[in-house]
């Protein structure tokens, strides 16, 4: 096998172990730098970096591919990449065992109301804290409707399935088999009457941006749950807070948000309202700061899965998980 | 079909509805009586009671059956049927779904730590609270240990594999069937080390009663998340807690508990403390009032179980779900 030195930078800031696991995967061949910002000389060919400005992907006159080391690439990013269609973006579908997890987690969190019941019961109240609904909904026999049918979708359809639940997805590209039902994203206005839970695993791109509004959410039946581990903005903020209040839906488990800590809100630890409504106040939101991936194991999955691309490359081979700058993933 | 009249009394405290969803289910020749205490005369042949006393049971000379309306039988019920041989004792098997999706739910909160995340991020902090266990446990690739594998327990294990757990289950009369690794109780001690989550769906009888002790939780490996979805005692209540405040176990989800309010308690609201240690001061627990089967659709379910078995009576058929007093389930 012929292979050939790669310079790579990596922008992203990965732990010293997670750094370490990474190196210790990594074809010799292959030359390293990290850092916040471009090295000097800028001469590496591959950018492992989620949220590049212009300048970082100009430095490098050599530069061949970018990689996001996430699962979703930001619609910033893309829309930037466009512009530079010779270098392909590549993503790394790391961490699908820990987002369906979460997913489910959500759903469930939200379904039994685990938190207020939590909180009630710490202060030895056993009585349900909500007199309507005194343990939450029930799943078993009832509709999961997926939106995204890829890695993450069908992971949390078959888990779904388990917990005696009916499931329909949407995908942009279906290609229904047994006993998967999966349609295309217009068939949405027919399926949402049916949903008991709504659960968001698509990316984000154009087509789906504000995909959820009002109009959507009055269409699914009293009582669902919304979950949401893909991008806050596909559900539009205002219209989930107002949905959530009314209790017009029954709870939703949110782990993707409308505002990110800046990097140095994010520095100095000092709190970010993750929405311009206050969600906190909501007793029906199971509120988590996009964390799906949070795992020691995840840090060495992603590791390992960014190991695999730089070694194909190094190899002469074509990296895998090639993104579509147009359609988004 | 000859049908023949029966006399039931039912002696716990179905809402009106759900008393309305019963009466309409049972064929006209069952006559009921409700209440607190035994009607006069007490001439009933079945009698539907969680927690008889002795004067309970012995009030009517032409009592037949006792019915339990939960799944499983209390200690005490057993052991003072014991000494009625000739009056079988029948239970309810209407929340397998709602039993089964509460281990989940609990092993899920517990895992990914919702609660503590949840109040953390209402006050705008993104930051995990926990510095080594940055988001929770993965459970993806890991083993659950299930202790009980009946119906509840089995549904539990095909939904821990659809998250890419690997399920190993512990049974009194094993029956393992590919793909089940079902083991007699005794390989207990050799299955703990390799379990990373320990679920708990054993009925409560003299064998297990404080069968997982000190002992037992010290050969786990560490990070194990250990959810009680089936009775208290089966967990040694200071072993646990202590267990929990070092650490030793990375958290756990439970819905059954050590002290339980009295009626009277139950009547004024007031605060009850669910173990004589503080388990509401441990951030790694997820606490919730043994709350799995309280839903609308799972009373429903309650009335069409109890419903089938009194038609069963009716029709001069052997009522199911007949109880073994000395083994207990």
């Amino acid at each position: 096998m012929l292979v050939t030195p790669v310079k790579v930078h990596i922008q992203y800031g990965p732990k010293p172990e997670h750094l370490a696991a990474l190196r210790e995967r990594l074809h010799p061949e292959i030359q390293l730098t990290v850092g916040d910002g471009p090295p000097r000389p800028a001469d590496f060919e591959i950018l492992v970096h989620g949220f590049p400005s212009r300048a970082d992907v100009a430095a490098s006159p050599k530069l061949r591919a970018l990689i996001v080391p996430w699962a979703g690439v930001p619609i910033e990013t893309l829309d930037l990449m466009r512009t530079f269609p010779g270098i392909p973006v590549h993503s790394l579908h790391y961490n699908v065992g820990p987002t369906a997890e979460m997913a489910i987690a959500l759903l469930l969190a939200a379904a039994k109301m685990i938190v207020p019941f939590d909180r009630n019961f710490r202060r030895h109240r056993w009585a349900s804290p909500f007199q309507d609904t005194p343990g939450g909904v029930a799943l078993e026999g009832k509709t999961a409707l997926i939106l995204g049918y890829g890695r993450v979708g069908r992971r949390v359809a078959s888990t779904c399935r388990t917990l005696g639940m009916h499931v329909m997805a949407t995908r942009q590209h279906p290609e229904p088999a047994p006993p998967d039902e999966v349609y295309a994203p217009e068939a949405l206005p027919s399926l949402l009457p049916n949903a008991h839970a709504l659960i968001l695993c698509a990316p984000h791109t154009p087509r789906t941006d504000g995909l959820i509004g009002e109009k959507e959410l009055a269409l699914l039946p009293p009582d669902t749950v919304l979950v949401n581990v893909a991008r806050g903005a596909i559900v539009q903020e205002d219209a989930l807070y107002r949905a959530l209040k009314a209790r017009r839906l029954f709870a939703a488990g949110l782990d993707v948000w409308y505002r990110y800590p800046t990097e140095a809100e994010r520095e100095l630890g000092v709190a970010a309202a993750p929405s311009s409504f206050p969600f906190q106040d909501l007793d029906n939101v199971v509120m988590s700061p996009h964390r799906a991936g949070w795992s020691n194991e995840t840090e060495i999955a992603r590791s390992v899965h960014l190991a695999a691309l730089l070694n194909a490359a190094a190899r002469g081979q074509p990296m895998p998980h090639r993104i579509d700058t147009h359609s988004g993933y």
